[in-house]
């Protein structure tokens, strides 16, 4: 039988133009910073913007953009709050920032639920800051969300690469749209991760500097655009993702 | 009914004296790094020292100790290879470095059953590279083996310290016995982690400088041993950890 919840979901996304699944293959590597920074870039260049936390592993664009006390509201489904201008859902509503010890299973019906409830709206953008690796919540997505295209975040580690290889093959194997692949905290020149995503056909957006000023602008989303950071990620937008204006 | 495979899990462990897993509230805080070091410390000090890989979200053991075409062998049950005067087990073995897209359920059984086969003899030490976070795979490691302790790491970061409170939270909740947290990738001064170890009751045992020769290292034991990080974690080995002469 088929899930009765995968209609609901789609109908739920029809008035959104983009998803962007913002994954990694591992955690550690900046991905909820590139989500959410993402998202406050495409919202303050006037686009109507989502921006999803589903990273149950880690949930923290909430201590990025430094949400507190805002609740979604429940009428026919449930609002996301507006947050920044943008509209901002987390999963952490739901697990109120305490040990989740879920077993896959539960999760993955939570995040499924999460979709079916949902209502975004008009949406020109909905960024997802997704849980890292490849777990049953990539799979649940893949198989759940039509319109999903898929943003790579790795950083130049040899260790980081390893399991961002396994993941550009698994979403080569499922065909999944994949927009691209970011280097992040880049420390020194190298043309590694450059080229192996040449090897696997996925283009290599760009790269953004390892910056040590990032730390301090947690929570301050004023301070957090104006890191270089947040300018080579804008570069990114600007040149790569080619929103349109 | 109680799963006939945990009286053998401890049977198979009956001969190991420590065990520790190495574990963290999210990905890319070092915890592989550190995991493999110190059991490469350990058994340079002349213990005998097993390391088993089971993060199966981004096995990396086997990167950093450039471990090449080692198999286990088959002997009624499974005798892990001999890897730098260490016994060496590693998930990986079993995914064979493909993407593994497996069900939460499935790599629960995967893990259990490696415990079951595995024959890991006389051992002082016994290092785990748990999964990150608090997952199917945590929990299972908690129910199954009665020796466990786990060593828990973090960065400098809020962002890892939202996660690594709540791992804390849960190994308190479960009474699990917990040596101490390791703070790594030190940039700049601060308590931050280590008042709030405090405020959790468990021991802060040390920090670890950022090293930006770590990289280089990767897959060259020496080498790895000779960096400021593998220094860093000996003085924590020989102050806090104690092991015996």
């Amino acid at each position: 039988m088929v899930d009765p919840r995968l209609s609901i979901v789609n109908k739920r996304l029809a008035m959104v133009e983009n998803i962007i699944a913002v994954s990694s293959g591992k955690g550690g590597v900046g991905k909820s910073l590139i989500a959410s920074t993402l998202a406050l870039i495409l919202s303050r260049m006037g686009h109507r913007v989502g921006l999803l936390d589903l990273d149950f592993t880690s949930p923290s664009t909430h201590v990025i953009l430094n949400v507190e006390g805002l609740r979604p509201e429940e009428k026919e489904g449930i609002i996301p709050p507006q947050v920044q201008g943008m509209r901002y859902m987390s999963i952490i509503y739901y697990t109120r920032d305490e040990p989740t010890p879920m077993r896959g299973e539960d999760m993955s019906n939570a995040l499924i639920e999460l979709f079916a409830i949902t209502r975004w709206g008009d949406l020109d953008f909905l960024v997802i800051d997704m849980p890292p690796g490849i777990g049953d919540a990539t799979l649940d997505m893949v198989r759940l969300i039509e319109k999903i295209n898929f943003l790579v975040v790795t950083t130049p580690s040899k260790l980081a690469f390893e399991t961002v290889k396994k993941l550009m093959q698994l979403l080569k194997d499922l065909t999944m749209p994949v927009i691209g692949i970011i280097e992040n905290m880049k420390m020194e020149e190298s043309n590694f991760i450059r080229e192996k995503a040449g090897e696997h056909n996925i283009p290599y957006l760009g790269e953004i500097c390892f910056d040590r000023q990032l730390e301090a602008s947690i929570g301050d989303v004023d301070k957090l655009l104006r890191t270089e950071f947040a300018q080579n990620l804008r570069e990114i937008v600007l040149n790569r993702l080619r929103p349109r204006p």
